[in-house]
């Protein structure tokens, strides 16, 4: 049975599942939800998700969601397949991918949110950005990045040098972040800069970049 | 060489690692942080986290940061002793730990962590607490404790019928939030008070207990 993943290309959530989907070079069905019917909030949806949230992957007889949860089911259980995203074979390294896939988690998502939230969501709905929130989220924003800046200045990627799910993770709100107008933040720090392009060029990146066209159309 | 957490008793993320460590049967040494002289602002405490904040871990060569990962990782490192947190021997079990363990960090603490802030943390230093933002987030809880008591129908724990990591990470905010005048949204619901009850019985959460007197000294 090939990989249900129900959700929307457009959504970072969702997003972040494909992105480590293509990195495993992972088969899978994107079952669209139809979130402006709210889809997502009606009985069938709900007993998959009872928060009624995308994404939310089946797969042979489980049923998950949380897409960090997803990511990290989907890397273990790929394991003969595609980047190795965990650090499998060392436990020091793989310990590492956690602490800073929970950096984005707790540190960079929190700030990152509200941004998109405010700058893409709002408006296609007729509502005004608030900017006093993106101010906040932007100024919590530069401290996160600050860390980040020097964290890779001694390594490539933010658990050691080599790319994990902990990068991963950020790349979805990155891309829309860098098409606001405070993509400076990202350009304005060389290592985070050069990371950010890094991770961007991926193949895998690229291949979701392309459903990824929010407040676009 | 021993553990060494450095961290305060009293603080609910640093209680999150004690909780697990006591459930390991890991012998350590909890190295207070003094926070009123802002020791983990200083040089030699950023050299171990960055974002300045507790817990951190430092074991055989590795320092870590961010509670939810130190769990994950002591949780793994001492599979031999103590409780199984993570179900090593069930790779479906395993998924839906990593699942709920989201739940707790994306829906349910996002919720609890204000009103704790707000209660507890703001009175210390002399700030009024801001009702409008307890309310607010006592009506993101309800909800979040509607799925979990449709879920703790069909199943002891939030995982499955087993105590796992994703139970445990609840328990430092849980235990201040049912000393505030709002502990009903927990007792009115009679799977959660249940499970509620379950966890706090357990000797490990009872051991962290005992360092948990913030707000009353």
């Amino acid at each position: 049975m090939v990989l249900k993943l129900h959700g929307l290309s457009v959504s970072t959530c969702t997003a972040r599942v494909v992105a480590c989907l293509h990195e495993k070079s992972v088969d899978f069905e994107l079952v669209p939800v139809d979130l402006f019917a709210r889809e997502n909030k009606q009985p069938e949806f709900l007993a998959k998700n009872p928060f009624g949230l995308v994404p939310v992957l089946e797969d042979d007889g489980i049923t998950l969601f949380e897409s960090r949860a997803i990511t990290a089911y989907v890397a273990e259980k790929f394991k003969e397949t595609g980047h190795d995203l965990i650090r499998r074979e060392n436990f020091n390294e793989a310990a590492l991918v956690k602490v800073w896939t929970e950096v984005e988690s707790q540190q960079y998502n929190p700030a990152m949110e509200p941004i998109i939230f405010e700058f893409f969501a709002k408006p296609v709905v007729g509502i005004e950005p608030d900017q006093t929130v993106i101010d906040a989220s932007l100024e919590k924003l530069k401290k996160v990045l600050d860390v980040y800046e020097a964290r890779l200045s001694s390594n490539e990627f933010l658990a050691g040098d080599f790319y994990s799910l902990a990068d991963l993770h950020h790349f979805p709100g990155t891309f829309y972040f860098m098409k606001t107008p405070w993509s400076s933040l990202v350009n304005d720090r060389p290592r985070v800069k050069a990371w950010w392009e890094e991770i961007s060029a991926r193949p895998a990146s690229k291949k979701v970049a392309e459903g990824m066209n929010f407040g676009e159309v």
